[in-house]
């Protein structure tokens, strides 16, 4: 099977948006546990992959921002990407976040030195606010449609190829990392499957997929908070028709066994989201096969709710 | 400054023993957190360092062992790290362990086929539980003082020396780990500064160094189950006093908030014994410069004694 990526994404436009990612975005850790792979993304810089998006809009737009800088909307672990990155390149950054965003994340961005603006949870609600910021000559991400954002992601699935991977594994909550990675990889073998894999509860992309049709959710359910998307992105819907292999669903105790089988046996904290998975794989919901990789996507939970979490 | 390494210890020795350990004995992430350096040796297989001189001795002795196999005494993770490399090397394995061991990492020995027979406490009584063993025709590795237990150990120096280290602070509990990283780190680099911790109520090193004779102490108490040497092993004790070049005791506090920084700044789990360099290093008791490293020695901690830890 030959795989058409589109021309904003072909593997020379991700390896060299990989290239030019400042150092700190490491390539993480992967680690073999009891014969599975896994990708440490929640090692990396700022707990989790956000951060290489971020970076690679800078790396195309910090020029022309001007003092007003960049905007984006997001629950939390973009958020957090979003001030580091300011800090680094010397950007005004302003983070609209919802107020279910979690407390850790929100004091996180203003540790930073990122400007938070609080939404309702509803997607009109937050593009209102985006909108407001727009009014005010700030710059907004649009991290639902533009594909520059999925180039970033896709910098992820570039440095999992080193690892020759068969079959990966990756958390979807818009479907952005999970399509975006799928299009570094299957360009470079595109015999490697893709799984995503989204909580019982917040289950956009399974069921769009499943009924062929963009579908929202009226409500989400999840304590993944990373994973809380009421409707897949535009971009990464068109995509995952054709470059995701196999969606499966995950129950909440599947992944709180994942997240506690990490500290346990991984040493590694892992948030809900990140562990989302390793529940899967662990639920035996995803064929054996040699070469098998997790993507861990973040890390950001704060240690109180981990203590409950594993206690 | 010139150090003259034994003739056991040489860096040909150090470089052979490393190149015949097990694949699975990884070179663990060397990560940069808020510009100090974390040599994350919890995420080395079984969890801790100590597997580096089980596989070493195993190397040489694995074929004249015969079907009695091999036994040491451990507080934990080289009874951890004993298991795996018996259940790896096909060798019969015997942790004699204490009754205050923590039942995880009992359990860990026993879940990958270990025997285990507890003593008691003293040195007296470990001695005794040994020596019933050689009596049944079971090798016993004297940790101690046997020199190829630390050329196993120096391999991790040799792993961190990619990093040029200026700088390496590194947990002792009878100080094995602690020279055997200097012997390797300093026969590159006779320049890089080594610094030892130990808990304020487990510091047998620290007073022996202080008073300039083999120290032991009346008794122990820290939460660090990993560090709980009531006096430096014979041969670390000779190494130390050239190969050291500074101690530094830590509170228990210090150790708690190390641990706590870990989960939340860097995504880690270590346990208590495996963080002192880091509580050392942040409690601002160790001149500041740049290329320090701090090697996180192990992860072997019980989630629900973590959660204690954390919440």
């Amino acid at each position: 099977m030959h795989y058409e990526a589109p021309e904003w994404g072909t593997l020379e436009k991700i390896e060299a948006a990989r290239r030019a990612l400042p150092q700190e975005v490491v390539v993480p850790p992967l680690r073999q546990v009891d014969g599975l792979g896994l990708m440490c993304e929640n090692l990396q810089v700022t707990g989790a992959y956000k951060v290489r998006a971020i970076c690679h809009i800078l790396n195309l737009k910090a020029r022309g921002l001007g003092e007003k800088g960049l905007a984006l909307a997001s629950s939390g672990n973009f958020a957090v990407a979003l001030a580091w990155a300011g800090r680094h390149y010397g950007v005004p950054v302003t983070a609209v976040m919802m107020r279910r965003s979690h407390p850790w994340k929100v004091e996180r961005v203003r540790a930073w030195g990122g400007q938070v603006v609080f939404s309702g949870d509803s997607t009109e609600e937050r593009t209102a606010a985006l909108h407001a910021l727009t009014e005010q000559g700030i710059h907004v991400v649009d991290h639902l449609n533009d594909p520059e954002v999925l180039v970033g992601h896709a910098t992820l699935g570039l440095d999992l190829a080193a690892a020759r991977p068969r079959q990966v594994i990756i958390p979807a909550s818009t479907g952005g990392l999970l399509v975006a990675t799928s299009l570094a990889l299957k360009q470079i073998d595109p015999l490697v499957r893709i799984v995503g894999v989204q909580p019982k509860g917040a289950n956009a992309m399974v069921d769009s997929l499943r009924n062929g049709e963009l579908r929202r959710l009226d409500t989400v359910v999840t304590e993944c908070d990373a994973l809380t998307a009421n409707r897949p992105g535009d971009l990464p819907w068109q995509l995952a028709q054709q470059w995701v292999d196999e969606m499966v669903e995950v129950s909440e105790e599947a992944v709180r066994d994942a997240v506690r089988y990490l500290v346990e046996e991984a040493k590694l904290v892992v948030e809900p989201g990140g562990a989302a998975g390793l529940a899967a794989y662990r639920s035996g919901q995803i064929p054996e096969q040699e070469g098998t990789w997790v993507v861990l996507s973040g890390g950001n939970i704060a240690p109180a709710r981990l203590a409950e979490w594993i206690a």
